[in-house]
């Protein structure tokens, strides 16, 4: 059963075909904001795609865009897919290859007549990438919308969602009608590109996810005293940025304590006040970022970071405040996908690794609604959202062939 | 002879007369930036002051205003002074209280019929602010301005000192010819508060400067890979901000091997690129300013940093590069100064505390053409150039009687 293999010539005309869509030849990168005129003609084209090969297409009420195959069949739903929606000048693989590859398995499905017991769908959920917050489509599906969050949600212009899915020929409150029923779903395991730099670093094509990570962004803010440069002797000094570098100093022991080789704690943004060669900086404000892909292990690294900075505003008489401005726990995914995909891989020959996902992913909220998993393939240098993110195309048809005859054993 | 003491009441009028010219409600600051219509009132109401008391008052070429008394002399001159062009919204003590206790010191010697054997000058140097890069009027005394720099200073908006400097009835380039020979000073002793909480600190009213530190201002980079901060592990980043915390943490122990007490290393002005919360920034550039009395503790200094950057930027893979701004020696006060203002103060029973000079002042100038010494005074909580500098009185006038015996000493 494992000879039978993806097409990879046709996946590949796929991806550079959707990638032509909202390409722009200046940045070499390619906008399909969600809702925008671009996004559109991607999936209509994606439609187009799905119902040359006859297969059923569909928009629902959220935007979302689904191929069905054997949907006769009395059973729950095997799905698959991700997103077609870009950052803007995103590169040719992130969402793309986890929607194309679902189309490729369903046409591989189609020309070997290979019998299912379940119905197979493949996804493309609306406005993942963020416009309006991000993973706005899978959110529908799941029943997690609200009617508030829809009416109020807009981009950074400060254009509506509601006004875009108009313009979309959505009826925006419809979206909540998006809601599948309980026990819809079976199974879902989502293809991605990986967005970091392991698998490219330990040189493996396959990266099994056994968990999103959770995370959880705090603004913290260090005030001491302003002085002159030249006349505040060192020792006399409220020095809110030398409180910050001793902060970041502490996070290796903080992850080594507290974390585990999964953590990740970013000091991302800093400002500093007034931000002068010769002013000790009076007030600094910065960004925490925290991630895990165990919960208590999330608590413990923020209580750490808490206790560390308290003690270290007290040692340079400094006041520490911070708000935390999100936490989102961690996604495991099914110990039965993850296992199923594992024995998949090895099945097929290839190396694969077991690893978190630092990224979100449409993945982490059907986890809440049905056994889910996600296969990475590597990004060289860990690149994406941007033009030079790039995958080998033998990855892909590695990373595609897994989730294939992943998909099937699910369906079978 | 210790008897003999200055008029507090008739300082602080004068004080407070100059602080309301340019005074701002809203900021309860005082704004005069050197050559604006504000300054050259402050200046004309400085005229009409030695004017009234019958001084000989002086505007030189390069726009700085001057009293003298007992012109007829035939003696090297014995001068004091500072500045009183200020800074947007200061304090009433920067500067002026220099140039006020210079006025307060004549009128003393006048009413109490002292007789010198030198003549007596009080400057109010031009510019030394730095509207124009600062310290522009002194420079022009000791013949340090150029054609060239004449023709290009401008301020921060663009605005030309030229035109500056017509408007205000001043010839630029004649500027020049404000010159003094070679020989025409015997001394200069300049009273200034401190600008830091050295004094405040150790609770004496009175600092002589011993020196005058130099300074040298460093632009550095460190340069990396940003990273999404989710996908990149922490031992795969190259983290330019991890690099600028760790050097951070490396300043106090750079000093206690390297440097002295009057050591400063200051980063004051920090940019981190991309700047987002979740993204690993790739790359930092932050201001490095260095200072202390002695030149070759500076150079041992900027060595270390520059060590210890390279090195940190090897262990954290990131590119570093430095770029020199500015590079000012050290400036030593004379010693006889020093001893003399030292013993006057003794003789006065003043507590005072022999310190450097952190900021740049008249003085460091005026040293290079002739023996000089500065006077410090505490302010409180070491605040300056802003609205709430303050100087108790009785320290100002303490200040202030210091001042007028030393001046005596030298011009008797």
């Amino acid at each position: 059963m494992t000879n039978l293999h993806i097409n990879l010539e046709r996946l590949k005309q796929d991806l550079l075909a959707l990638f032509k869509i909202g390409y722009d030849e200046k940045s070499k990168g390619v906008t399909r904001l969600g809702f925008t005129p671009e996004d559109m003609a991607g999936r209509e084209w994606l439609i187009e795609q799905y119902k040359k090969e006859g297969f059923h297409a569909h928009v629902d009420a959220a935007g979302n865009v689904l191929g069905r195959m054997h949907a006769d069949k009395p059973a729950c739903v095997v799905a698959t897919g991700s997103h077609i929606d870009t950052v803007i000048s995103g590169g040719m693989f992130d969402g793309t290859l986890g929607v194309l590859a679902g189309l490729e398995v369903m046409r591989v499905v189609k020309e070997n007549n290979i019998s299912l017991s379940t119905p197979l769908e493949a996804y493309a959920f609306a406005e993942e990438e963020g416009r309006f917050g991000g993973m706005m489509g899978v959110q529908a599906l799941i029943g997690e919308l609200t009617p508030e969050w829809i009416l109020s949600a807009h981009d950074v212009n400060g254009v509506l969602l509601q006004d875009e899915m108009r313009r979309c020929n959505l009826d925006p409150m419809t979206a909540l009608e998006a809601r599948v029923d309980q026990g819809y779903f079976k199974s879902y395991i989502e293809l991605h590109i990986e967005q970091g730099p392991v698998l490219d670093t330990v040189r493996k094509p396959i990266g099994v996810v056994d968990s999103i990570s959770g995370v959880y962004k705090w603004i913290v803010r260090l005030i001491g005293k302003s002085n002159h440069a030249g006349t505040a002797p060192m020792d006399m000094r409220s020095d809110a940025f030398m409180g910050l570098a001793n902060f970041a100093n502490e996070i290796p022991r903080i992850i080594s304590e507290e974390g585990s080789e999964k953590s990740r704690l970013t000091v991302g943004k800093v400002d500093l006040k007034p931000g002068h060669a010769h002013t000790v900086p009076g007030e600094v404000e910065f960004t925490l970022v925290g991630r895990d892909t165990d919960k208590e292990v999330m608590h413990s690294l923020a209580d750490s970071c808490r206790k560390v900075l308290s003690a270290i505003a007290r040692k340079h008489k400094l006041m520490f405040e911070f708000e935390q401005m999100s936490w989102l726990d961690p996604q495991p995914m099914s110990k039965d996908i993850i296992s199923l995909v594992s024995k998949t891989s090895d099945d097929l020959n290839y190396p694969y690794q077991v690893m978190p996902s630092g990224a979100g992913h449409d993945a982490q909220h059907m986890a809440k609604i049905t056994d889910s998993g996600m296969i990475f393939v590597p990004s060289i240098n860990g690149v994406s959202h941007a033009p030079d993110e790039w995958t080998h195309w033998q990855d892909i048809e590695k990373g595609a062939n897994l989730l294939l005859h992943s998909l099937l054993r699910l369906a079978k």
